[in-house]
């Protein structure tokens, strides 16, 4: 396989959007923004061995993960994301299989979520499998929601349940644009953050940029059947899992006592999609208000890079 | 060195642009792009050991080739870079200070162009160093200049002089942003595209987007110095490697006879930026016209990822 005839073989398959205007194939690609006001991006690199093992998943996965992840960056700014462009880092002696695989991948979920991929950059190293995307979003007419806007008082929700990704979910959960782009179209959202390193420290992330703190009620966190699968062969709890594990691509957000009260009984979201796990208070840090009553102070936990 | 306290110390010396509206530090970056018709975007993955070499190369070089192989794709459109988002996978066992150098080396590139690097990625893994970036641009009120305009009887221009790269330019060339832009408001530039895998090579996928063949014509090829010393050392001439030597990064465009005339007398340009090397035909390929006065076909030569 070549670097040209395999880019010939991407061209060919790729679907178009009418506001891409300059595809595959150019120096770079073009897109008809004249329907934004903003423009979103985020970029996210993916190796084997970190993000993902190619000796307990498929190629395809990678393929999906790495624009699943992509879009979840854009449904925590509560916005559509729209084009995408992927480069990628073969080993070498990459198959022509191995290298359509992973573009198979990366258009089961791109196409469903009518994503374009219009460039990218294939190369080839002394080096694990890379896979890079960048993505594009539009505003919609919206404010994107970031995470510096958590105000004392609000409460603090989360979309689905978490943790024990590792099982399965973190290759393949589904982003979660249309609850994203429905919270920012119908309820005020001050703050918002996608759960990728894990609840507390993500929700640290939101803490810091908004300096605020918060309280969070056991009782009330969505513990997943993975959290608690996981524990069984773990020394954790399955709370320890539901708080620390990362990579579960929930969305993380706050809003006021009577927005938040108006998202839970409505009927955007079925039942159990949307938890109420705490409140956003004046001290700095995270507490948390145990099953026995007592409040004590957690420390936030989940992956950080480049850490010794 | 942690990867939160790496991206703090980024978020601190980053340079701001107006439009900008969220740069680094949130799940998405936000661009205020109610001046674009067309959004540019291009993106670049470089590898240790196939892009650079860290035993041959300061970190700060590999930092600086990113961003401005990035800039050069948007100057092959004829358009202007504003945006960049980087993602790094750095080793294991990376030292802060090597990170740090790294973005000296993309800031000072980037601030120079007044570009803003207003998101990232930043993982590490067991593999070598690993950057990509993802550079947006805006039109400028222009039509980006595609690969595929080329037309029968074009003349064939290209920038500065070729060959030799690997002495240095490559990692020291000034990507023709502005040179770019001359061209795409004063002249009507039919198809362009920057120099990356080699001239022969470039040319051929102009001429292949614009179902065209060329004439080359070897007096008119402006050899590099570098050309001329890579040559002393191998076993090619300085032709070969000017015709075939990778990263350049000069541009290469096709125009009408009357266009090329007046840019090559135009004020723009100093004597000998532009050289006019060839002609658009009918017939497919690559032929060229030697000193002894014949003619014949030569093949593109030049660099492709993944060839067995």
């Amino acid at each position: 396989m070549g670097e040209f005839s395999f880019i010939q073989w991407i061209r060919e398959r790729q679907k178009r959007r009418k506001d891409v205007i300059v595809g595959i194939g150019d120096d770079c690609a073009a897109i008809n923004v004249s329907s934004y006001k903003l423009c979103l991006i985020t970029t996210d690199m993916l190796v084997d061995g970190t993000h993902f093992d190619l000796e307990k998943c498929t190629v395809r996965d990678v393929g999906r993960k790495a624009i699943a992840c992509s879009i979840s960056d854009v449904a925590a700014m509560g916005c559509q994301a729209t084009v995408a462009v992927v480069s990628i880092c073969f080993p070498d002696h990459t198959t022509e299989k191995f290298a359509q695989e992973l573009y198979k991948g990366i258009w089961s979920i791109a196409d469903k979520y009518d994503i374009e991929i219009a460039g990218g950059d294939i190369i080839s190293g002394h080096s694990p499998l890379c896979i890079n995307v960048t993505m594009l979003g539009r505003d919609e007419g919206l404010k994107p929601v970031r995470r510096s806007g958590a105000r004392v008082g609000d409460m603090i929700l989360v979309t689905g349940t978490l943790g024990g990704s590792l099982l399965g979910k973190h290759l393949r959960f589904e982003p979660r644009l249309k609850e994203g782009l429905i919270l920012n179209k119908n309820f005020t959202i001050h703050a918002m953050i996608d759960i990728s390193d894990g609840l507390t420290a993500d929700l640290n992330h939101i803490l810091e940029e908004s300096r605020v703190g918060a309280i969070l009620y056991e009782d009330q966190i969505p513990v997943s059947e993975a959290a608690v699968k996981m524990a069984e062969k773990s020394e954790n709890t399955p709370l320890y899992h539901a708080l620390s594990d990362g990579e579960d691509y929930e969305l993380l957000f706050t809003l006021s006592k009577g927005q938040a009260k108006k998202a839970m009984a409505s009927h955007f979201f079925d039942r159990g999609m949307i938890s109420c796990i705490g409140e956003i208070t004046r001290g700095r840090g995270i507490q948390m208000k145990f099953l026995d009553g007592k409040t004590r102070r957690i420390k936030p936990q989940g992956y950080e890079h480049l850490k010794p």
